[in-house]
């Protein structure tokens, strides 16, 4: 059931022992809304912990420093920037995810999972929500606060770059700036610290670069010598397909990505008019529109094949 | 002489027929605060046009479009952003560097050329001065006008990513969202669109790579000859000197770029605890507390001496 901010706010200061979820592969905005609403709920006097079902990566340390999270029988459990229960993981959704009294989101696509739902799509993320929704409460938000939220804000609005970034988002984020959070500190952790190995990775990969369709495409190649030598890992290749579509001109970016197991993975990037998904589709593939992917034994071939069906869409 | 910015109002109330100056190498922040000033003037009823001594790159037309620059003989100069008449090029320094009768400016190593100098070091953006000078005068801000001045905040602090992006940046920010600034598509052009030859000249530069001091300082080389061989432009090189910032656990990113009369040009990016502007100031430079820059004939003198000065503040 959808709800209001002010029936959100009722829920909240009547709520006791409060279990706070967040979303598997955790991001800024999910923790950053789970330790805010803790800290907010403890200076309530309330109990309150916040949970994730994967590992948190390390470079999220600095939200939690210093944070008490007291063991208890949770009384009411609240979900924050979780659009889906199944995006709890399969523990934490086999434990609550049908227990979740009360979900705060931003996700305009959010399943309605919980008992009662707070979401405000407009809202770049929902750590903006939560925001708003202090303020209408009037409680003291701490530069420890004031670092989550501005922390989610900046990190779902790639650092108030896309276009979600709106003049309230950058109002919270002036707002947070002066409450105590370092935003300097936070914006160079979350997107200005890159691994020595990710930036030898680029090197080789982008020496393996190829353009075809008088530029329209371009294609890297990531071998598994390429890691080997650089000893970068595969997820620090999705950062370089995504840097396939910032060419201009380029309306598709191609990386072939050979699998540790044999054979490759193709990830394709595009404007319009190229369908990312209806391309891969083509080769037993698939996903978004603007990104998606398939799988080719034989990769020279499948590329041929790929440029030549890309030639056709544009003629 | 340095004035206030009540004196600055004064100045340009009275002021007709104006020549608005630039630096060369233009980046948004002096081509914002050109164009911004402009429009008000001409909303004011004078004539003015802005120029710049180098050719300026063609991702900043936008800035440019539907602008009338009148042609007229100036009877008053002012200068934005342009901490040293020598930044003007050659040609502007010739005509005008010793007739400039205002700066505008927010480096703290302006050289006082002009006669006289309204310059707050605080601020992030020049295009930041402009925006709250503006406002005092109460002057119509246009979407035009808007465009121009959030242009100049978000490029000089990497989308608002960087230390001196403060609180007051963001609301300024916010205010020109309001006003009719597109941040999205601002911001894909100005961060998210690079040209193909870039990307070569990032690879040339990667393999350039030298690491130093345990990897606190990181070196990258770009030569006449990558530019030569990639077709890119030398502004292309700025976004690959921020870039030596990001890698973990560096302190010091050092970019030495051939120029095309000789030499080279060192642009330096610092964390914490290291200042870019007091390093380059030991060879003749100067800038900002993070960014940086200093000529130099004997490149790897000047780069060993320099690595022996970051060793010595670093110990």
């Amino acid at each position: 059931m959808k709800i209001s901010m002010d029936r959100t706010i009722e829920l909240l200061k009547s709520a006791e022992d409060v279990l706070i979820l967040t979303h598997k592969n955790p991001d800024g905005d999910t923790l950053g809304c789970g330790v805010a609403l803790c800290l907010v709920l403890q200076g309530m006097g309330k109990r309150a912990r916040v949970v994730n079902g994967d590992v948190i990566p390390k470079r999220y340390d600095y939200l939690f420093e210093g944070i008490e999270m007291p063991g208890f029988e949770p009384k009411f459990v609240v979900a924050v920037d979780v659009a889906d229960n199944k995006l709890l993981g399969d523990m934490l959704d086999a434990d609550y995810g049908d227990k979740v009294d009360l979900c705060i989101d931003h996700h305009g696509t959010n399943v309605d999972y919980a008992k009662e739902t707070y979401v405000v799509p407009e809202d770049g993320a929902a750590s903006l929500t939560l925001y708003r929704m202090f303020r209408a409460m009037g409680v003291e938000i701490t530069p420890a606060i004031a670092t989550a939220l501005y922390t989610g804000i900046s990190t779902d609005t790639g650092c108030f770059r896309y276009s979600n970034a709106s003049s309230e988002c950058y109002r919270a984020g002036a707002d947070l700036i002066d409450l105590g959070a370092d935003n300097a500190n936070i914006n160079v952790l979350m997107f200005e610290t890159k691994p020595r190995e990710y930036f030898e990775l680029l090197s080789s990969v982008l020496s393996s670069m190829r353009v075809f369709c008088d530029g329209k495409v371009i294609v890297f190649k990531v071998t598994n010598e390429m890691f080997e030598k650089t000893g970068a890992t595969p997820d620090q290749c999705d950062a370089i397909a995504a840097m396939s579509r910032q060419f201009e001109g380029a309306l598709c970016g191609i990386t072939m990505k050979e699998k540790q197991s044999g054979g490759f993975k193709f990830s394709l990037r595009t404007h319009e008019p190229l369908d990312a998904a209806a391309l891969c589709a083509a080769f037993g593939g698939g996903g978004h529109k603007r990104a998606a992917g398939c799988d080719a034994e034989d990769e020279e071939k499948v590329l041929s094949d790929l440029i030549a069906l890309i030639d056709k869409e544009l003629n």
